[in-house]
Order: structure tokens, then C-alpha cells, then sequence
């Protein structure tokens, strides 16, 4: 286990992360690496917990922020070891996790080690298991044992946003949208009644659907209503008597799961719908005091993040919370997954200038 | 093995039927009894073709009956050996096979032994394996093999019809309606095209599609359109570019597939559809003086036969054909099947009337 050199340039310690693969769930080697390397620094407290990694100051400062990155990948698709092309500025990572985010962690870690007099306290997490299922997510288990190691004034969340700030983050819901009706011969249609024609009208709807457009602190949020989903049938000859919409609901964080599922049921109003699976967005909050000064720091517009993502846990803890990372989302989980070096130092500076 | 008592009852020839299993692909057994049962007659030409037995008389008559049954039933499902319920009018046979066919077996063979001097020249059909794959029919491989035997001028299939002539078939007819649309992450809806959602101008045609109802000499046959499976979807968080909705067309017998097809096509005008499957009906013929011989015979109303049965493989050659059996066809397949005696002495009393 060679040791990982904090202080080096962002982008070789992008690189040394990206050679120790770390699947969901085998995190365990990595998170040993970065274990020990926070400790070695000396300057910050560090707690073990499972696979995740925490490590922070404690210098009494009126502010906190808190930098958080999972450690974990999806699984290895031929994308290992890295590869690089191009030199110099042009630079580029090739492999699993390059984008998605080991680039990330290498900027909040380099920055743990080479930011000694910050201008808040820092708390780093270095977490496990987020490209799986929600409830082994290490962010979620930090929240129950350890709650105040996720306590701050703003939490800056390093997965990829081309080192652009996204603010906030959109909620999402799945619905099912059940249809009922009475099996019979096809060949004696009248006596049955077609589950899968009642089907047409729901379907209309969505068609139809013209989702919001929501500005929230200068952050341009698009709704989405899709189907993902669409199933029945019982045998080549029978009317089937059951058929099943799958529905995906995006909304802005002006509202939440409450109001989402309430919309749904006025849009779907005559159909049985259930809510399968939701997760509250998250406000930008870029109006508190730190968030505002953080996206001066990055010097540009933020933007809304449209997907969901793990800043919604902070922001459900009444915390800013934006996204900030190297790396072009669209890239992530996809085989061809390749970072460009010059964002790296990008993120690295905006961070500095921030933090120092 | 027993040998079958053609001359007796035909309730009590149903039984003995009964139980002797014949699931399709295992009738010789069953097969190896009607051969010799039939031979045993002495007055009867017997061919035997895999396990399918042929049998005819050849008295120069200037007509020809051809009288056909299935010796195969679907897969045993706790409902063998016979039960009996009831006794005298009231007795019932409960089985696998009374009501789909052997009810409608034992008055052909009970005719075969019992009409020695009929009015019209009689052939006999007793064939394996209609109740699975279409190219595993007996009756198709006699039509390829042996096709002189299926040729006359008027066909009977004895499969159950409530002992009411049912007349012709209708045609059945397969498609699937495919939508394509692109693929994208739902939070970025508007980068894709929903598959889904462009399935719901085909699902409004099919929900609002009127079928025609259309009489041909004297039966009224009901049309249908129906969805019988539909089908789409990549994850719970990916706008679908892929879906696919497979409808089910039962078509009169005034028009033959190609007719059907084109419907079909203006139907879903715009669409992208395949036909995947389809079976030509079968004009009732009852013009045919045989034919309307024997609805005389049978004493009533027929009524137009709407699922697809072989019959109209003997429509196909020409031939007025027509369902004519003991049982409920509703019951045919089901656990439950049972057969009330009185409609299998209603039977063959009405084709020994016919007959001799």
C-alpha cells in the first residue's frame, strides 16, 4: 500500500485514487489510504466509521464548512488501470471513477492538506457506498451515529459539475399509475373489459404535460414528468385485465414530496397512483452568508442541478449545499469515463481562494 | 388396454376416453385403441398417420361428410382419473378432455360403428397434437401428406360448441405497434423523446375503435381489436426510446388476411407496425346444400363460431365447415372441465338423424 501524497499535485493524486478500485462495498482498502494519509497531516481530527472517513478542524471560527466526497465507484467495465492522454495543460484521466469522483475527493483532500489556516472550520467526509442502494449510503449512516460531524454553514458536495457550481437539487418520485379490468377471450372482446386501453388517457395526459420552469436564487430549474415504465399483458389471446404506468417525477425544490405527490394525483386525478420511491430536493440557500460568498469565489453563475444527489441530505438538514467538482456529469457510469487535468487544478483554486 | 365398446353408449365411451391420458404428443396409446377399435368394424378404410387414425367409407354416395376430433388434450392438471356427478339426465363426467374433446370424440366414433348405411359417404378424422404448436397439427400434416382425406363436401369439427351448430371461424390476426423515441437521464427530459408517451395516439385509436359486426348467411359474427400486451422501459430514472404494444385483430370471415392487414394499417396509420402472427377465418358456407342439410337437421339457429378453430383448414379447401360438439367451450382448458351427458346423446342423435 503506497501512501498517498496529499500535498502533490491534484491531478497525480487523482490518479493514484483511481488505481486503487473501490466498488461499492470494497471500499475498504482506499478508505484505509485515506485514513491514514488524514492522520499523518496531524492538524485535523479523524474518525473511522465502516468505510468512511472523517477528519476536521476545530479552530473555533464563527463558520463551518463541510466538503464531502464518496470514495466508492460503479462497478470496473474494462476501464482500469488509468490511462492518460495528452500532456501538460490538455492533460486527460481515462478510468472508472476518474469523473465520478475520485477527482473530486483528490481536490478536497489536497486542499485538507495544504489549507492550514482556513477561514472556516472544515469538516471533510470521505464516504462509502453511494452508487448503491440509498440505505447503505455512508452519508445516510453518518447521519444517524454521528450527526454533528454533518453540521455547518454550507456543504460543498465534490461530484462532477465541469467545475461549475450547481446549487440545490431537484426532487424525485415514482409513481405507478394501475389500471384494472376483466379478462376475457379476445375473441369475445365485449365480455371483457381492456386494462391496457383504460391506459390511454393517463398516457394522453403525460403527453400533454408542460412541466414548470422555477427560478430560485438565480438558478433555473426545469421539471420533468416521464414515463419509464409501461407493462401488461396476459397471454396473446386474453383482454388483459391489469396494466401498469411507471411515472418519474422531477420537480424544483420549491416544492416538496408532499406538494410533488399532491400535483401528481390533481394531473392523474380518476387513476389509482401510488408513490413507489421519492427523495426530497434541495434548496439552493445561496442566499446564506457563506453559500453566497462560495459561488463569488467560483467567479461564475450557478446553475440548478437538476438531478438528484446527496446534497439533499444536507440541505434537508437546513444547510446550503451546492455541488462543486471536476468532471462532465453526463460522462459518469459510462466505460469512457475521462477527466480533463485543467479542471482538477480549476476546482483546486476556487476552493483555495474560498477556503484560505 | 381395453378395448373401446364403439356401439355402446357414447356417454360411456366419453369416459372410458377420458381415462386414457392423451396429453398432445403422447396419444398413442389412445391412438393405438381407435385404430383398432375402428379396423375391428370391418366395414370402415383405416390409414393410420403418426398418431393420427383415418377412417372412411366408400359406398360411391355423390356427397362426402367429413367428421373430425382431436385426440389431445393440454397437460393434466389433478383432474384425472374421470369423476362422475348427477345420474340419468342429470349424470355429469368430470376430466381433463370431457368437454375438449373427448365428448365430441366418442359421438363420432359411436356414429362410425352404429350409421352402416349413411346417406352421404363419411370420413373420419381422429388426429393428434392440436393443442400446441400450430406446425405440430395432425390434421395439417394429413392436409400435406395425405390431403384426399380431408377433401368432401361439407366438414364437422366435433369440438364443443354447447351441441349448437356454430358456423365458419373467425380470422385472428397478431401486430405490434412500435414507438422509437431517444434515450436520456429524466432530469433531462427534454434532451430525450419518451417511446412511451407516443404510444398514446395508438392506445386513444384502439380505446375508440368501433369493431364491425357482420352477418354471412345467417351467423353474426363480432369483430375485435384489442391490446393484449404492451411493453417499454429502460430504468426507473431513463426516458424510454423503446416501446412496444401488441394488439390482437379477430376479423370476420368476409375478409381474408391481406384484407385484414391493410385495416390493420389504416387503423395505425403513422405507425410503424409488423404482423407477427395470423390465422385465416372461415366463411360459414351454409349456401352448401350438405351443409344446409344439416343445419336443418340440427333443428336451430346456427351461430357464428368467433375464436379460430380448425375448421378453417377445411374452409381453406373449399368446404363449408362447421363446429358441432358437446360442452361448453368456456370450460374447455380449465381444471373444472365437465360435460353433462344430455348434450352428448343431443349430438349424436342429430347426426345419426342427419346421417342416415
Amino acid at each position: 500500500m503506497t501512501a498517498l501524497e496529499l500535498s502533490a499535485d491534484p491531478v497525480e493524486l487523482t490518479a493514484a485514487l483511481v488505481d486503487v478500485p473501490s466498488v461499492s462495498g470494497t471500499e475498504d482498502t482506499l478508505a484505509d489510504m485515506v485514513e491514514t494519509a488524514l492522520r499523518d497531516l496531524g492538524h485535523l481530527e479523524v474518525v473511522r466509521s465502516g468505510n468512511t472517513v472523517l477528519a476536521r478542524t476545530d479552530l473555533g471560527l464563527p463558520s463551518r464548512v463541510v466538503l464531502a466526497g464518496h470514495l466508492d465507484t460503479v462497478p470496473i467495465n474494462d476501464n482500469l488501470p488509468l490511462r492518460r492522454t495528452g500532456t501538460g495543460d490538455d492533460l486527460v484521466l481515462h478510468g472508472l471513477g476518474s469523473v465520478d469522483m475520485k477527482g473530486g475527493d483528490a481536490v478536497l483532500l489536497h486542499l485538507a492538506a495544504t489549507v492550514r489556516e482556513p477561514r472556516h472550520d472544515l469538516t471533510f467526509v470521505f464516504y462509502d457506498c453511494e452508487e448503491i442502494e440509498a440505505d447503505r449510503n455512508g452519508l445516510g449512516r453518518i447521519q444517524r451515529d454521528l450527526p454533528d460531524w454533518l453540521r455547518g454553514d454550507l456543504a460543498i458536495v465534490g461530484e462532477p459539475s465541469n467545475a461549475v457550481v450547481e446549487a440545490g437539487c431537484q426532487g424525485t418520485m415514482r409513481i405507478e399509475v394501475r389500471t384494472k379490468g376483466v379478462r376475457a377471450h379476445t375473441a369475445r372482446a365485449w365480455m371483457g373489459e381492456n386494462a391496457i386501453h383504460a391506459l390511454a388517457e393517463p398516457l394522453r395526459r403525460l403527453a400533454e404535460y408542460e412541466p414548470r420552469h422555477v427560478e430560485i436564487d438565480g438558478c433555473h430549474y426545469r421539471e420533468g414528468l416521464q414515463a419509464v415504465g409501461i407493462k401488461g399483458g396476459v397471454s396473446g389471446n386474453v383482454v388483459p385485465d391489469d396494466a401498469v404506468l411507471t411515472v418519474n417525477h422531477r420537480f424544483a425544490p420549491d416544492r416538496d414530496s408532499a406538494a410533488a405527490e399532491a400535483h401528481l394525483r390533481e394531473v392523474f386525478d380518476g387513476y389509482d397512483i401510488v408513490v413507489t420511491d421519492f427523495a426530497e430536493g434541495a434548496l439552493p440557500g445561496l442566499q446564506a452568508p457563506v453559500a453566497a460568498e462560495f459561488v463569488r469565489a467560483a467567479g461564475g453563475e450557478p446553475v440548478a442541478k437538476l438531478g438528484w444527489t446527496d446534497v439533499a441530505r444536507f440541505a434537508a438538514l437546513g444547510m446550503a449545499a451546492v455541488n462543486f467538482g471536476p468532471g462532465d456529469p453526463t460522462l459518469a457510469h459510462t466505460q469512457q469515463e475521462n477527466l480533463p487535468a485543467h479542471q482538477v487544478h480549476q476546482c483546486a483554486e476556487v476552493l483555495r481562494r474560498f477556503l484560505s
